[in-house]
Parts: C-alpha cells; structure tokens; sequence
C-alpha cells in the first residue's frame, strides 16, 4: 500500500521501451541527436502550437532554470503560499536567481484573483522590493486541486496586466489535464501561460521532465543558463526517449487518468467513513485526509505508507495526512486502505 | 566511425538489464532505497574503505557540489589549464560557488608539482585574492593522459601544506584505472584525494556520476547543496542501479580497457602513418593526432565523426583533432580510420 | 518642515568636528589605524562587554552582510513582515546569501513570540525548505514602535532554543535606547542579540553604519565577505571618526532623544487635532498619521515634506504618511506641521 | 615617510570644504538632491559628452557593479594579469557576476593588443567557457604604468570586434590624464572606452568614486543593482560634495600632477643610485624599486612605509617594493627616501 508518493513508483513498460528502443548506435549528446528533434515535435502537437522544449532530469531543475530565464535583478515571484517552489526546494529559486518569492494565500492550493491582486498591491510598482517579474502556478497543485482552464486566466491576466511573465509549474499536468478534460492548450497558452515546467518522472518516466517555452527562442541563454547549473545531460537522447514513451497511444493522460480515479475512489471511501474528514475536495491523485492519530497508527501497522502534511483547523488528537496515487496504484490497495478506515 | 565522443554511444547491456530490474515495485524516492544502500556498499569495496556516495545525473553537477561543498568566501580553486571544470562548464563553478578558478599550466594534460608550486606562490597567504581552497585534478586528464599515484600524491602534498582539499575530476577514472593497472584506492585517497567525481556515462551508463567522500560525513550541508541546485534525482534507484550494472563483474574496468586499447590502437596507426603526428602521448581513451586539413576533410567525407581540439604548435596548413574512443568502438572503425589517413 | 525622512538631515557638528580632526597625517588604510581602534573601545564601553566593530558605509551592507557571516545553504531568515531588509533592500539578502526570508506578522512593526512562534512552527526542523538560520528583530522598528528589553529577550529565546542566531537591525537605535531608556547592553547582548547593525547615519553622521559582534571573533570569514562585497572603505579613519564625533558626550542619545521628542509632540498635536489618527502609536522618531487627502494636500503646499506608507484600515478619501523627525527638527518646525492640522 | 599607499592620505582642504558647505539645510537622499545633479553636469563638462553618473563609496563597488551591469550567465571578462579587480577583490566579480576573470598577460602592467589576441582566440565564440562579455583596463595601470590613447583604443578596437563592452578601472584615472596630457575624452569613450569607474579617493576625496557610463541610460537595472549590492549611500550629497570640490579649480589634475611629479623624482633618484634598480618604467605615482634586503630593512627602520610587490626577475638577496606617492607627499620625504638608499 504504496501512498507515499507518485515517485516511489517505477516506470511505465512503455517508457522502459523507449529507452531500450533508442540505446542502440552513435548519436549526438547533448540533444543534437533525432529522437530529441522528433520528440520536441510531439511537444508542438500536443500543445498545438509552435514551442520550444529543454530537457532536464529533476522537476526543481525545470522550475528554477524557468524562473532564472525570467531573473530580474531584485525581482519578485508571486506563488502560492503552497508552492512546491517555494516550500520544497530548499530556496533553490532565492539561490540560484536572487529573487524574492512572495506567497499568495491558496487555500486548498489554488489562488484566486482576489488573493493575488491583494498580494500585488502590497508590492507597488517602483517600490524598494524590486519589480514584480512571475507569477507561476502550480496545475495539479500541491493539494490534489486543479485550475480550469479560465481561472489560469483570470490569474495570467493579472499578471501580464502587471508586465510579469506566468509559469506554470506543471510537475502533475498530466492530472490537470486528465481532470479537467482541458486541453494541454487550453490549460497553458491559451490562458495565457508562457512558459512551463511539465513533469514526466511522477507520472511514469524514470526521470525526465521539461521545460516547454511557448514562444520559442524568447530566452536565448536559457542554454547557458542550464549548462552552468550542471543540468545538461549528455546522453540526451535517454531524456527525450522517455518522453516518447510517455506521449505513446496518450499513455500520459492515461496513467493520470488511473492515478486520478484511485484518487478519487479513495475520496470516495473516505468521505463514506467515519474515520476521516477530508481538508480539501482534491480532484488530481493526492487525497487530503484528516485522521485520528489511532487511525494512522493502525493504517501505518498494516503495512499502508503516506506522509503527514500541514494543514490548518486539525485538533490534538488528528492529523491531516497526505495519500498520494500513481499509474501503478491498484484498486486493491486502494480498497484496503478504506477498509482499515 | 564515431570518434566525436564517448558520450554519443549508448548504454552497456548490464546497466540496462540493472535499470530493468529495478524497475518494479514500490520503492522509497530521493536514495532512501535499497538500491542505492548496496550501491553504496559497493563502492566502499572498490575503493577499499569507507565512503560516502552522493548521486547526480551530470558530470558538471559533480563537479561543481564538490566545489560548493568546499566552498569558502573569495576562495581559489587550482585547476589546470585544460581541466573540463574551467573550460567546458559555461563557469558554472564560479556561478554556484562564487570562487576564483586558478589554471595551472598543464602541458599534455598533466599539472607538475613545478609548476602547482609556481602557482601557488603568486597567490600567498593571506593575499587579497581570498584564501587558496581546494586542488582538482582530472584522472584520465582532457588530453588522454594518465596520472600515476605517485603524481597525485606529488601534487596533493603540495596542496595538504598549503591546507587545501583535493578533488579529482573522475569522468574518466575508469580508464586511468585500466591505464595505469593501479588501484582504485591508490589512486584516490590513498594518494591524498579527499573527495572525487566519479563518472560513469561515458564508460556505459545512461546517465550516472556520483560525488564519492573518502571521509563519510565530511561535508553534512552536501545533501542540501545537492537540493537546492535541482541534483536531487527522485528516483533515485534508478541512477544507483546503472552503478549496479557498472560495476557488476568489472565490467567498468573492461569497458575502459576496451576503449583504451582502441585509442592505443589508433595512436600506433597514426604514428606508423606519415599522415599525421600525435600531440600528446595518450594512455586512456583519447587521441589527439595533428592532421593536414586535407586529410581531416577526407576523413569527415568517409564518414569519420570528431572535434577540433585546441593545441600548441599547429601549422596553418593542419589541425589538431581529438578522437575518442568508448566501449562501443570496434576494431574495424578504429582500422578503416587509419587506413584512411 | 522635512519630515521625508531623517536622511534628509546633514551630519552633526561633532561629527564634522572628528572628520576634521583626523583629516591630517598619514594614517593606515582599511581600518589599521589608531582612530579605528579607539572607537571600537568605545564601542565596548557603551556596551559594556568586548565587541567586534565593522564598520560599514551604508545600512543595507550593514545587514547584509551580518546576514552573509549567518548564512547556510538553503537557510532561513524570520524577519518582521514590515522589516527593512524584507521590503526595503530590493532582495539584497536574497541575493548576496541565498537564504529566504520568512515574514512574520508585526503589526505596528512589532513581533510578537506568539506569530514567531506559529511562523516557526509552519517550518520545522528538517523541512525541505532548509534550516532555520535567524531571526532578525528592527528596534526602533520601521513604524516607530520600539521593543522593550524583555520583548527582545523574549524572542530570541524562542530563536535561540531553535538553534538560530538574533540579529538586531539598529538603524535607529539609538532612538530605542532613548525611548525605552534602557541601556544598549540591556536592549542587545543581556538579552539575546548576538550581532547587530547599528546605525549612524540617520541620527548625525555623514555616512557611517556598523556590524557590532558580541562574540568577537565569531565570524572569522566577515572580513573577506566585506571585502568580496566591495564594502571596505579604504580611508576607515573617516568612517570611525564619525563614530567618535557621534558617541562624543553621549550626543547620540541627546540627538536621538530630541528627534523622539519632537515626534512625541507630533503625535500629540495629532491626537489633539481632529483631521488626523495616528495608525501606530509610536515611540521613537516617526510618526504615522492618518490624514484626509485634503488635508495632505494642504500640508504639501504650505511646503511639508513626507511620504505616504502602507497601513491597514485605510478609508477611501485618506491616507497613511510617515512622518519623520531628526536632530535636525525644530519645534517650530513641528508647531507649524501641527497648526496645518 | 609614507610610501605604503596613496589611500593613507587624508582628503584635500578643497574636497573638506566642500563636505562642510553642503552639510547645512535639509536635503533630498539618495541623489535626488541638487548637489548630485550640478556634479553629475561637471563630469560631463569634464568628459565633453552627456554622461550617467552613479556615485559609490568603493573603487571595488565601481568596479563590481560595471561588471554586474554587463554581466551575461557564463560571461568571460578579460583583464591584465595584474588587474585589482583580480588580484585584490577577494573574488568580487565571480561571486556578484558568477563571470569568470581570464587574465591576459600584461608585462608592466599593460595589456598588449597581440596578448588579447592570444587570449581571445583561446576563447572562441561559441565555446563552452561562455561568451566573452567584457574588456577591463587599468589606467593608470596597477604597475605605476600608463596606457596612451592610440593604445586604449587598439585594445578596445579588437574588444569591440568581438561584441564585447570596454570597462576602465580609473580609480588612478586623475595620474593617467596628468601623465599622458590627454583629455579625459581621448583616454576614454574617444578610445572606445564605455563606462568606467572613476576614482577619487586616492588623489583627495574622503570616500567618494563614480561608475561613468558614456551612453547614459543603456543599464536601466544599474540603479537596482546598486541597491541590492547595499551600494547607495544614503546622504548622497556628500559623495557628490566631495566630487564638487574634487574638481575645483582642477584640483584633481593638479594633486595627481604633484603625486606623480613626486614618483618621478623617486625613480630619478633610483636610477642615479646603485642600490636599487626599477622593475617597471613607471609614469603616475606609483614606482617600483627593486632593493637589495639590507636596504629595505635600513629604509624600513628610518621609517619608510611600503610594502613588498610580486615581480618577476627578483634575486634571492632582494626584493620587489611599491613606493606610491599621494597629494600630500612632500619633496622632503622623497629626499629623504632617496638619501638612505
């Protein structure tokens, strides 16, 4: 009973394939090489629209080379105050761009407009801060919530109103996606997302996750910039191998879909006992449950693995944990873990 | 006939069959695993005492965490002049670490106490360029050659008295090891190296170096360093297996055998040639010929695949190229090369 | 009638008095002089224990760097949320050490243990947002509010128990020892403070800003952070002058306690007036009014200078200012500001 | 006798005076003041262009921030192998910028087209050491050397051919111009110079240097930098003052005139005597004798103040020293030093 994380999983025999498929001969490193090139035209087909793709193997790579494209000196951030950006990466975004994060409330994960344009006002333009350079959003975000497509919008026009540029932080896009019944393209461009973090390593791959750049060659030393963090990988090829097993037949969304609904049937169970309360109403494949410390004790004696999480309003004898479900998440599981509720 | 770089060949069968067989299951993330435990292990055999391994996914992130690790405010790093560290990462050291690189001169690849010592009295301490921190060397070196314990010690006495830590660049420390038939150990620590790169992608693995402490424990805000530059793999197991598959039965020592005697192959066919000369006596997998321009654009039409390199005393009428070799070279490239010069 | 800020001011007659003095003869540079060491005993004098002075050109530095000798990858820095180094230094502690500063809820410019503590507990040991590195605590705050020794000492038990180091931003100090009356050992070290910038400039000096450390020697590496920093003035005779002029017959508490003087009378006349409310009721030498728009507007043409400030609870047709006083302050000044009223 | 540094000095009566007429009145900071704008309009009657003005309190400020205004990631800055900004910042540039210094040989001092040449060519577009970025020249040179504008010119000429900017260390800029007898225009931006930093500490002011910018508003982020780097002096108007009376009646050429009419008669008196010879033909106010060790502990004892200085050629039984004269360094004094050789 794996509830840990979608990372203690392994890869998907579709992903494993590719690797072994592409393993043969001599090809270029560093992403000169074809599978990279027909790769990235996948990229452009499931987002319809021209983009520019940079391979990197860690999700805290893709988001802070985001944000270091983005640096300006003394710039702000916006996030939201659960951002995996600002709360789990060790201030990689403080140290390796020397700008400020400022956190939006987001309670349940999402931000509104409300709360952003509240946050913006305390930074004014030409204050002694800096100037307000990102907002990046998470989509899935860190609460198994998702964004529709107009509230990425109505925050992106916030921004953009602003002169910022809007990231989006796409670790479990796949979920997104898969929930909302959004496009790839109506959750990012179309809402006026300009660049984005898209993770495949949750989802299925064994690591290899994406920077997608919606107006290619916007950033030209984005290069640079990666080679000098040391997040160039040479044999390139390995990266965008994955991908293509990832995007094979739509496996992406199909996994997601899966993790989803082991999500969402765990919710189900959940909300039906009388064990638990959930503390948000999470769509994507992390289930929020606040439990009675037995409850987790007895859960964690059975053998069921998860973390706890913060979460606000939990009494003394409770706590909020957080189930978290993968492609390789079985009903079964999913079953003896409500029955222990 | 590529000669471009090890790094344009793909993965040895065991590190694929190791990246296969662990791929099932579920299985704690970020090296809590029990893949990485063994691995670890396994270092400590083949260095012959206790080490502490940390994993990354690129050469340039091993290299620039062990500096970060040793970092200190204005700090020089010795290098030589031809050290990958200072020519082919884009300054990542000095970006992450903020420290000086000092080249030393290096003729063929191979800093001499003479000429550390020369160094290091133009930068006395207490000087107003910051303290002098660390040396690293790099074993097989950019040129294709080999240093021997006994240089390494040489060199590592002279930093140790001055206080400063040694680090050894290992992308290539298979093939020194194949080269100069010592240990690993003798090698490393037991010639005064206190921490090291050890790469294994260009002998065979898909993407796998490792940062290896020959002091456990030394530098406890590694693991940190690690986090906030993006190096922290999630799954985990999945770099450590490729060491698994590395290692398994020597195998790194005879790929790098293999590689070595290609390019000592290719060194006597150039020498035996009136075509070309060698610009540095090669050990390891490396050969670096000076050829007349006709030949090299011969070479390229016949479908020959490598770089220019730069180097001393060239003509205007030749170039000096590198020619790499790797596990997956064959003697019949290696023959059709020299019957083309 | 300046009440833009007690920047406006120039220096003293002591001070100029001391720059003057040492002008002449040929002296050590970088703080190898004899004026240099007079003035650090002095420093101990008025602190009553052995200190470490750096003496710095501006207060931005002053911070900073106190920040830069605290720092630890990924560290983390509580702060007011209404702190000068937080809104006021355009990420300068972002950038020069990497860590994050955490806001924390001040209202009226004041911590209290209770929303440090809840701050704390949102960032518990072992995160993966890093470690908790200090607390920094602004006495005169940035809203004219002062601690009181037992306030201090309060937090910084809180802090130290969590193992991070306190940090005092003084720009205004002296202004709190005038205030509270407390001595500067009771206000700092007695109560926990183990390094502070004290601030010259505001109250009298030319340009002049010191790092006071309480465990001399603590940070061995300060004097190269400085100096890496560009922040060794090298004529420091002049720089520690002005600490001489300054100190001179405890004419800095004198001039601090005029400039609290005529912001006591201010708030006075405000209160007693009923075109204005004070937002805070401050203590040291600002002042915040709420005033109607037309009421500033008045103010502006009969040629008062101030700036407006964000503050809470602000209507539709007023606004918040600042209003600052300084040695410079008449009360004829003030009576003229209050009469506008 | 000081001969130890021009920086032991104090400040010239002109340049205190100016400090003291400008202390009264209360006074917009942090330049927003009249005495900043009338001396920003006299350094661009001084150049004969329309120049940006930002004033610091250290040369090494002015230097790092030109550097941080024209820094691109993996940026390379090419400057003399005796350049302070290598030798004497504690890594100041690599740690604001994260660019690497590559030091060009420079025999005396002076950085020769045929050695940039070499050095660019070492660095070609494209590589992996990033983009060249900068050229920074000293004048007058660290070596008491003096670049002519012909040969300012040839060097920036092939900086510029490679897309580089041209940067000028002046913090001696005042002994260049009275040594050369070339305008302030012809030895800068008529050279192909484009901003610099003008110092004048060392030649009279208290603490005051300036980054000249000679295409005013092309680093629209300079500002900010500054102010994240803590390097904007609050009480502006007494950098400018210093400035204003810095320029006085062309104080600034007359006192570097007298410094290096005085380092002239020292190298005269050095010549005729057969106990010393000079390393370098040195023309502003600095001169490098080298001594016989007897002679440098009988000078020492009669109390002359210098320091020893790195320089090639030097025998086991003497030693290089900087002899450096200022404004304030009498024809007594240098008999005298003479005299005891």
């Amino acid at each position: 009973m794996n509830f840990a994380s979608d990372n203690w999983a392994g890869a998907t025999p579709a992903v494993m394939a590719a690797v072994a498929r592409h393993n043969g001969g001599s090809v270029p490193a560093y992403g000169g090489d074809e599978v990279t090139a027909a790769v990235t035209q996948r990229f452009c087909e499931i987002f319809e629209t021209e983009v520019e793709v940079q391979f990197v193997a860690t999700g805290t790579a893709a988001n802070t080379l985001s944000m270091a494209a983005l640096a300006r000196p003394g710039g702000l951030v916006f996030c939201s105050a659960e951002a995996h950006l600002h709360n789990d990466e060790y201030g990689a975004t403080e140290f390796l761009t020397g700008m400020k994060l400022v956190p939006v409330a987001a309670p349940a994960g999402l931000m509104t407009p409300t709360a952003l344009e509240a946050a913006l006002a305390r930074y004014p333009e030409g204050g002694r801060t800096g100037p307000a350079v990102a907002l990046t959003l998470t989509n899935a975000s860190e609460c198994g919530t998702v964004y529709e497509p107009a509230e990425v919008r109505a925050l992106a026009d916030l921004a953009r109103a602003r002169g910022m540029a809007v990231h989006l932080d796409g670790a479990r896009f796949a979920n997104a996606v898969a929930a909302t019944g959004a496009t790839p393209a109506a959750l990012t461009w179309q809402a006026g997302v300009e660049l984005m973090s898209l993770g495949g390593t949750k989802n299925g791959c064994l690591g290899a996750e994406a920077i997608v750049l919606f107006q290619p060659g916007r950033f030209p030393e984005l290069g640079v910039l990666r080679q000098r963090a040391g997040h160039v990988v040479s044999k390139a090829r390995f990266v965008a191998a994955q991908f293509e097993g990832y995007f094979e037949d739509g496996g992406w969304l199909a996994t997601a879909a899966h993790a989803n609904a082991m999500a969402a049937r765990l919710s189900e169970g959940i909300r039906r006992s009388n064990a638990a309360r959930l503390a948000w109403e999470s769509r994507a494949n992390e289930v929020f449950p606040v439990l009675g410390k037995e409850t987790i004790a007895r859960l964690r004696e059975a053998g069921a693995k998860f973390y706890e999480w913060p979460a606000d309003g939990i009494g003394p004898e409770e706590d909020c944990v957080r189930v978290v479900t993968s492609f390789a998440t079985t009903a079964d599981e999913v079953e003896r873990f409500v029955a222990l509720l």
